[in-house]
């Protein structure tokens, strides 16, 4: 179908297309793991995937295919499988609550560890991190701030979830990313890249402010409940914290990770 | 019922109960503004109100009682009337997927604009933002960064909205808030009362690791989708873009925001 879509008379496929069936099964991660794909949704999402050459097959609803014509038709010329879909499967294949009816079957964007840290000089760390959104947040302030690489370690959500993917409007196909269940071999690997590892904890007594940024880094965020462990935070080299200079007891994780990453991504800018 | 919780042998109320059921309709905006109180659901939530003084009357499930007998009998001391609710109860008071079965009945919090701006040097102004879960989140970040105000302007929603209240994680009741329709009036108050306005924008040609910060500044974020009117950009001082130095496109707003108050923030500090 390369180069023509809609295909002329064809009838849009509903949620028991095998194809979109098997698209479905995606929504689940141990279907994620098995066949080594997942679904990005979402123009900006769509596009980034597009770009990034990772893209086995993209389905979208007539409403969706009239509003992005141009992204559709680009996906059709450089040989990606284009299906219209009905808005039904659109809801199947969605784990978003406003289903937007572009969908693409994508290939797992996540890389081995060494390969992702090679020359890096800002990484984002993830340790134990439970909701999507925030790891596609993360994700996404980690790739504005220009940022090398993103780890996930630990027991941290799957980064293609579906929630995380639209979290992160695109950021999942531009940043590197590595997974890493042992947190401690994360840890190593980070010291054998020559990167400083900083550990965002709230009661450090290093603050955020009193931190120079002229050395390559690595910022380390913990779960949104319990944060970092004694283990990792006795493991990285400084334990840092923002200053909190009201009442409130702490920031949510995506905007404390987004004050940390971009304090010292500007100011190493600053620097060189 | 002072200092007596809870009362002995009595029943837990249920979702019929007449107080439970006039508390439920505080989930809707039109009976909160009739009424002027506001439900605070949550550890954080609670613990604040009762703080701020601002408690009428506190519902909690036998469970959260145990949980948090301390802050239950306190509430109680201090002649706040605390009744024991069923689970189901909890639930229909509960604005989020997982209630935590404590919830305050709160006189609403907001005060007129002139009040909150006298003196102040930090300001976060938010116009036709969105999603209840922001305007909380940008309120939590406000208050940890010290902002002497948070301003609602527009057709922006509601911050006693549950979803609000539950992001804010107790800064509600810490930060100065005024809500005010009249964007421009907006506007003029805050160059009346000294400060500069700094309007955050994607495509600002000035960004933000160029501006000082020696001076009082009200920082101004726009809609989630549509951000800021030409309107209000034209009218703020300087337009400021946080720079991208990946290939994301633009922050979300609560961590936009979170990075331009805490620059501002931290830079004000360091240079007392």
């Amino acid at each position: 179908m390369t180069g023509s879509f809609p295909r002329p008379g064809a009838d849009p496929f509903t949620e028991r297309t095998p194809r979109v069936v098997a698209a479905r099964k995606l929504t689940r991660r141990a279907e994620r793991d098995k066949t080594g794909r997942f679904l990005a949704e979402g123009v900006n999402a769509v596009e980034a995937a597009l770009a990034s050459g990772t893209v086995y097959e993209l389905f979208v609803t007539e409403r969706a295919a009239a509003a992005h014509a141009k992204l559709v038709s680009a996906a059709a010329d450089s040989g990606v499988a284009v299906s219209l879909i009905t808005d039904r499967a659109a809801d199947g294949l969605s784990e978003t609550v406003t289903p937007q009816g572009i969908v693409a079957v994508c290939a797992l964007v996540d890389r081995p560890l060494a390969t992702v840290l090679a020359g890096a000089r800002l990484v984002v760390v993830l340790v134990d991190v439970a909701e999507p959104g925030n790891a596609g947040t993360v994700m996404r302030v980690a790739d504005a701030a220009g940022a090398d690489a993103v780890i996930l370690a630990g027991d941290t959500v799957d980064p293609h979830n579906g929630k995380s993917v639209r979290a992160a409007a695109g950021s999942t196909f531009h940043v590197p990313l590595a997974r890493e269940r042992d947190t401690s071999a994360v840890l190593s690997a980070l010291r054998e890249a020559g990167l400083r590892t900083l550990a965002a904890h709230g009661y450090a007594s290093l603050s955020l402010d009193e931190v120079t940024f002229d050395e390559p880094t690595a910022w380390i965020f913990g779960n949104e409940a319990h944060g970092l462990s004694e283990t990792v935070l006795s493991a990285a080299d400084e334990a840092v914290r923002i200053p909190l200079y009201g009442k409130a007891e702490s920031l949510n994780l995506a905007t404390a990770a987004a004050v940390c990453v971009y304090t010292s991504a500007m100011a190493a800018h600053r620097a060189r």
